[in-house]
């Protein structure tokens, strides 16, 4: 089974594990709407290839674990999409959950996928609670406080922000998570892969900060200039679109250096190029052609 | 050392932990804020009293759970006093986490606790990792979709209620929670613990329905006339004062007798008819012994 196929089907299970009856009709039906529909699931898929390049000696384990980051990541789209933060009428091209079911409900959908992502962890233990408490462990530094995505949005509700632990909480914790959820779901150690995650992290903001500097509100299915508006840090004000763009690449040849040793090291190499040329799309690449280099 | 010293440290190492260095400095303020005072500690003091009568062979473990379970509670206290919800000023007499430090703050420390009750758990599993899930487990089924408090609070938000679906999983939730996580913490099946939660569950809310029938805001430390205001189903409106006080000591009774075989039976039955009286407060009982029976 593909990847994707592997991640929606674990996504599914757990939702409708969330719903069954009796439960309450609405907020049950949030759950489903607020992770579909899927887009890129660069997270999880990122796990499940790291998990796969170790071998993927239990791949329910890897499932469970790609699953529970989607829903810590569908959980913060919806917190940071309501009126308090963001206040988006839209993402992923349709109403925001709260736009579309209310704020309690969104609030509630919220709460309700963290604690999924953890059950869905704790359920998929089989023989090996071991394996699957490291999960957990990953999963709630990377998530909470002090380290995790919680801490990244509480950075910028500060005065004087420490912009490194900002960048790395704000976005580096979920692909940091996915890297080493990845090697540990297939029995390898956590630590040796913080810096794929970490580098892939950073990519992933210069290239969100482009989309968000570039393009319009239909393309990209959610507000734009959030960061100008919010006043946040951003590599395109730093350094200028090709300042950026060359430095989204920079960042991944370092990530694919950064790979540790294991079975599929090449395959992997292979994903993460693959992910560098999602994370450019068209628009940015025609534009960097037309251009002469530094003007 | 006492319930209420172990619970306090328990609780206190847990936060810190979540403000350690670097880690946004408001919103690791606001973490420290949800939790103090501690008020009774109704649900911890109900788990460690199970583990104790149970054995508390990992001492450790028990501390952990009733950290924990503690922490999910002030996590839904934050998040149900938000303006999307009851809109609550004040909360333990001092201003509600929002009205203190913001909503987005609000919204944040609400998912922080729910997901350092998880990590706290994990941290605690010691050389037993498959106790450490068990609770894990039955602390995400009490708090999330279908069954635990998220329902509860999502039931809240439908046209048709099922009531008993509502009452199990708004109050019982913690409770059950509660009564299970000190078994288990103390090596012993969860299950046969489920109906002692159950019933101090449905005396609490009773309780509660009472207090919010009966006492003003500046007692209470919080505002009243709140299940009026919301049309939410109350003892007190179906059954009078009276009656409610007489259902709450029914249940109470009832929750006696249903406490398994266990080398602590008889002191957990005082500890039960302790919360039975914490639960009547002087001015109920003044009332009840001033009017003449069934007048």
């Amino acid at each position: 089974m593909q990847f994707a196929e592997r991640i929606d089907n674990a996504i599914t299970q757990a939702i409708r594990q969330g719903q069954h009856p009796p439960s309450p009709g609405k907020l049950a039906s949030a759950l489903h709407y607020a992770v579909t529909p899927g887009g890129a699931r660069i997270r999880p898929t990122i796990l499940m290839s790291v998990a796969a390049a170790c071998g993927d000696d239990r791949p329910a384990l890897a499932d469970a674990a790609a699953a529970a980051l989607e829903l810590i990541h569908c959980a913060s789209l919806v917190h940071d999409d309501l009126p308090a933060f963001d206040d988006a009428d839209v993402r992923r091209g349709k109403p925001s959950v709260h736009r579309a079911f209310g704020e309690p409900l969104a609030v509630l959908v919220g709460d309700s996928l963290i604690i999924m992502a953890f059950d869905v962890l704790a359920r998929a233990a089989g023989d090996d609670a071991a394996r699957a408490l490291q999960l957990i462990r990953v999963l709630s530094n990377r998530t909470g406080m002090p380290n995790g995505i919680c801490a990244g949005q509480g950075w910028e509700s500060e005065d004087e922000v420490d912009l490194s632990a900002y960048h790395a909480a704000k976005t580096g914790a979920l692909f940091m998570a996915a890297t080493q959820m990845g090697a540990l779901a297939a029995g390898q150690d956590a630590e040796p892969w913080e810096e794929l995650g970490a580098r892939i992290g950073e990519a992933f903001q210069v290239a969100d900060d482009l989309r968000d500097a570039l393009y319009d509100e239909e393309t990209l299915g959610k507000p734009v200039g959030q960061d100008d508006l919010h006043g946040r840090p951003n590599a395109v004000t730093e350094f200028g679109i090709d300042g950026a763009i060359a430095r989204m690449r920079d960042i991944l040849s370092g990530a694919i250096s950064s790979i540790p040793k294991c079975p599929g090291e090449a395959h992997l190499a292979k994903m993460v190029n693959a992910q560098a040329e999602a994370l450019t799309p068209l628009k940015w690449r025609a534009a960097q052609a037309s251009r002469i280099p530094g003007e």
